[in-house]
């Protein structure tokens, strides 16, 4: 759409909306400017929240509606309609290797090469999807050294934050916030297995106040005032969920992740076309390498899942969805026995479509 | 932010995602590329949701969290985060008036001037915030009517939709649709008070097929890709909602709204510097014109505004806040004992701001 006209403005106007006044802009001012030593309460006739006073209620059928729909269990994961985040436009984004050699460490030599005088900020996703890396203490401190070295920020990704299961712990970024100021965007819906009660957060490590002098923090509000956000009491029940979740839950989790992470490389040693350069160490998902000039009839990564699709019925990403042709994500978080199957049916698969030499 | 880097593209990477291939996308052609006359399980490893498997289970703490929260009932209204939608940049917006002395109806000359060959829409608002105005079957189709003949489709913000107290029914814009292509946005949050559940939804009338061949609705939901989108649970229980709510709920906050409008507007009337031109018939908030002259050491609507938070503890909008200097905006979604005190304080505040002549 170019060109939209819209209602909103009205006769007798003889000035516009100044642009940096907001409805609730203007009405958090107003509400600082009460008088405090006045003992009558406040009465706000100013914005439209009717849920405030008694008399207005919403219908038990509406509550009762959302309780059976929460307590079915029904509801925790995505909603179809969600998609991937697409907010990066407007911004030039140069991107990075990650080398699955050294366990997908990030390839600190691009990122000095790429940086210029414009560049803001450098992104890890850590513990990482789709690669399954959780980074050691010593590379993290590494990255921040580089990001302090060309005095950019860093945004640490650790929506998988403390989902590690292999050698290395997890080691937020904002330990090193000291170094370099740190932006962590964090979330309940891979800790908590949740996603779809679409609540994140991002925190700050900036003993030095860099933040404030950039307005970063300003400019990430406003973005969200479009957004919306999440329900109300989702966000009112985080704190207690932060508080109260036992280490148990977590342990579970994550045992059954590593468990299931290694069903998924052990199964895939046992075919030919397919190899797993790094181990999987924390997330829920792993790149592994085809092999093609051993399959007879697929011509790239996209070929092989859908044919994988239609004679297997499973389903697996192909890489290029994620930037890596001729690789496959594949997401081991699924109950083992499925895990298993599955897996039997891409060997076979891959079985029927080797080349015979 | 002017540049990021990012790390998600790794190495030996021989081409850059192409930009058509999304992760929610390329699954999706992957379902529908199993064959159905397979009578196997579909197992997909294609994306990470976890929760579709009984082995992963979120922690009861969470969920009880999340229902003690709901269940306290206090959590339904805005949560202070959510800020002005701001959606408006990249096209251009051109506004016409609103007419106080027709009802606050639509300018209709205005928009045959304002609308040029790159006009594609035209946004009308009813029932109407801040104004409070419930157009005609009669206006709605003299609307209906220049969008057509100026080749544009409606966009119709309906949140208000029937809240309507007054002599004029609330008509949706839909049933225009033969005439011209609707755009209709509806919400839970003002019919059923829960502004806090973020759950609103768009609706197309549309029988001559005109959104298929312009592809809105399909940039509309990329549009949703970026927001993502309401909790999970809530849009499971929105049929429930619309199918079973009772008439009974919504004729209760109609007669609320009707008695508190009332209150509002006879309140009023007693004091001279502040008038009606047009009683609400719908909605939850009202424009007031202040006349100026009659007061004594008031420079404009945001002074006023500022001077009566400070002595009476009373919020309102000033009405620059909405386009439209020296007026104000009362919403009158309050209990009647409050906002019956609110206007005693401001009635007071006028008189003791008065010029005495």
């Amino acid at each position: 759409m170019e060109k939209v006209k819209e209602s909103g403005t009205m006769n007798n106007c003889e000035v516009e909306t100044p642009k940096n006044i907001t409805i609730k802009g203007i009405i958090s001012l107003l509400m600082q400017s009460v008088d405090e030593k006045c003992d009558r309460s406040v009465i706000s006739l100013g914005m439209g929240d009717p849920s405030a006073y008694s008399c207005f209620h919403t219908t038990p059928i509406a509550q009762h509606a959302v309780v059976d729909a929460f307590q079915s269990d029904k509801f925790n994961g995505y909603s179809p309609t969600v998609g991937l985040p697409q907010t990066r436009r407007g911004l030039e984004v140069r991107r990075f290797d990650l080398l699955p050699d050294k366990g997908w460490e990030v390839d600190r030599d691009a990122i000095e090469v790429l940086a210029d005088q414009n560049t803001v900020a450098l992104v890890i996703i850590n513990p990482g999807n789709p690669c399954g890396n959780v980074y050691s203490y010593q590379h993290l401190k590494e990255i921040a050294d580089i990001a302090e070295k060309l005095k950019i920020l860093v945004i640490a990704d650790e929506v998988y934050g403390h989902l590690a299961f292999g050698k290395n712990p997890f080691v937020p970024m904002g330990v090193f916030g000291s170094t370099v100021p740190v932006l962590t965007l964090g979330s309940l819906s891979k800790r908590w297995i949740v996603p779809g009660w679409r609540l994140g957060w991002f925190v700050t490590t900036d003993p030095s106040g860099k933040f404030i002098k950039t307005k970063v923090v300003e400019h990430i509000k406003k973005y969200f005032d479009i957004l919306g956000g999440p329900a109300t009491f989702i966000q009112a029940a985080v704190p207690y969920i932060l508080e109260q979740t036992d280490e148990v839950f977590f342990k579970k989790t994550i045992n059954i992740l590593k468990q299931a992470s290694e069903i998924c490389c052990d199964r895939i040693k046992e075919i030919p076309c397919i190899t797993c350069p790094h181990k999987p160490q924390g997330s829920m998902a792993v790149m592994m390498k085809l092999n093609l000039p051993l399959l007879d009839d697929i011509s790239d990564d996209i070929d092989f899942c859908f044919k994988l699709a239609k004679e297997e019925s499973v389903i697996i990403l192909p890489g290029t969805a994620v930037g890596l042709k001729d690789w496959l994500r594949i997401t081991f978080a699924a109950d083992p026995a499925s895990l298993e199957e599955a897996l039997v049916r891409v060997k076979s698969f891959c079985q029927r479509h080797t080349k015979f030499i």
